[in-house]
């Protein structure tokens, strides 16, 4: 069965869902976008992508497309006649086709692009309970991490890296600390202490990371945002990715070395039941 | 009067080219590209774009959907079609369409375009007697700038940072050396001799800054390829850029310091008639 994708106000088949060649999206990149996470036919914490999109628009001078409210309806409007249970929506705004010019466009319109994609029992993935292997790689990415826009190549690249190597992602590395994973910001555990790099321009400000803190400080868990390297991450007791669409996943292997006894950990455990349960009490 | 343009295969006009949302060029920038100039409706250096695009694509495991003949043939039929005399022929190529994965997909299959824009007199750009100004800006853009990617959110902007300064263009500088313009090579003269970065990861290895390099030495210029700061550039006799639109163009000003008597220089004239003639000639 096909999707019913959102195109520039229009619901449509995805097999009729074009941009123009001219879409500055597809040209030069100029572009931002979302990923909000579906359980149960209810959106998670779509307030905090809605607030990171704006932010992302407004650091890119871009306008924005719609409304808060009208975005919330085009979502529950694609859950609803893609009968979504569980999965994602994925989020696109450009600057809109204009011809070819460096030199943004005057009055080119925003370009607005939403599709679901389905992926049963997500918060049930069994892989949380045995955990991912990464493996590390230096950032090369640009240097305005905190704008999440489809500049995706290099990320990309090293999920294919990570899978040439045997393993489920890559973190990447700058100046010998971890930035964050490829698509998920990246924590290790010590002493009971979770320890996540601070936020800033060399990382996404991760929406499910925000919440996921939240939740660890309302446990009485503590947290120190600061940057790691991989050695201390090896030696750590254990390590977790978080994403919207992941969650809060185990990390039970990196660059080969085995963390603990190659077992997921249990504040990550922990974590990934409070964030949940926390989320689909919230999901709208 | 609508342009002519070629998607996969088909000549179609410029309001109906477009291609799927799921183009992974759309989502994730995970495409190359180049810019040939036509002079007098002849291609400038057709063979040495094409053997760039050929190593773009061999660098991110891209299949090359055509062979250098298909795409030249393509190349003169848009030429014909939309009687183009002066101007550049813009081609993409895309990893393709495919569900939004961060892994490559395996069945994919390569999307081509390419289309036309008209700038009739391109080579007596009068700019060209006055030459430009330029501000200098950080470079945070990624590692692989060898690689012609669509990732140009960042010179797009720098070419608005750039605007708002009064000036025409930016000058990206990485641990204090001046790495290129935003879309275009950096070359400063001094004593007689021509300075310009070497080839590395960090500059796009620019086609027309081959054939410059080579017309210059054939005209017993001294060149020496090396980085350079920003203040010996203030202090250099002339400073010129290069690229496949702008040919051989004088730099005025850098960072508000005027080169010598704030005209173009001599040696960057010469270069500009030597290459344009050159190439002229060797246009198919």
């Amino acid at each position: 069965m096909s999707r019913t994708v959102y195109v520039n106000g229009d619901y449509l088949p995805e097999e009729e869902a074009k941009v123009s060649i001219f879409d500055r999206g597809f040209l030069m990149a100029d572009g931002v976008y979302e990923v909000t996470s579906v359980l149960g036919g209810k959106l998670i914490d779509f307030a905090g992508h809605a607030r990171r999109l704006a932010r992302s628009l407004n650091e890119l001078d871009m306008k924005a497309p719609l409304t808060e409210d009208e975005l919330l309806e085009i979502h529950r409007e694609l859950v609803a006649r893609n009968e979504l249970v569980d999965g994602m929506i994925y989020l696109q705004v450009t600057r809109g086709a204009a011809d070819r010019d460096f030199a943004f466009p005057v009055d080119a319109e925003p370009t607005v692009v939403l599709f679901t994609q389905s992926k049963p029992g997500l918060a049930d993935n069994p892989v949380a309970k045995t955990g991912i292997k990464v493996i590390s790689i230096p950032d090369i990415r640009w240097g305005r991490r905190d704008i999440k826009t489809v500049q995706l190549l290099y990320p990309s690249m090293g999920k294919m890296m990570a899978k040439k190597a045997g393993a489920d992602d890559a973190w990447l590395v700058e100046d010998g600390k971890v930035t964050e994973g490829t698509s998920n910001n990246a924590y290790i555990v010590k002493g009971g202490k979770i320890i996540t790099r601070q936020l800033g321009n060399e990382i996404l400000h991760g929406i499910t990371r925000a919440a996921v803190l939240r939740c660890a400080r309302e446990a009485q868990m503590e947290v120190e945002e600061r940057a790691f390297t991989i050695e201390e991450a090896q030696a750590a007791d254990e390590a977790f990715i978080t994403s919207a669409s992941a969650f809060v996943m185990p990390v039970v292997e990196i660059d080969g070395a085995t963390l603990g006894d190659g077992k997921p950990g249990r504040v990550a455990a922990r974590l990934r039941e409070i964030y949940l349960d926390e989320m689909r009490k919230a999901a709208v």
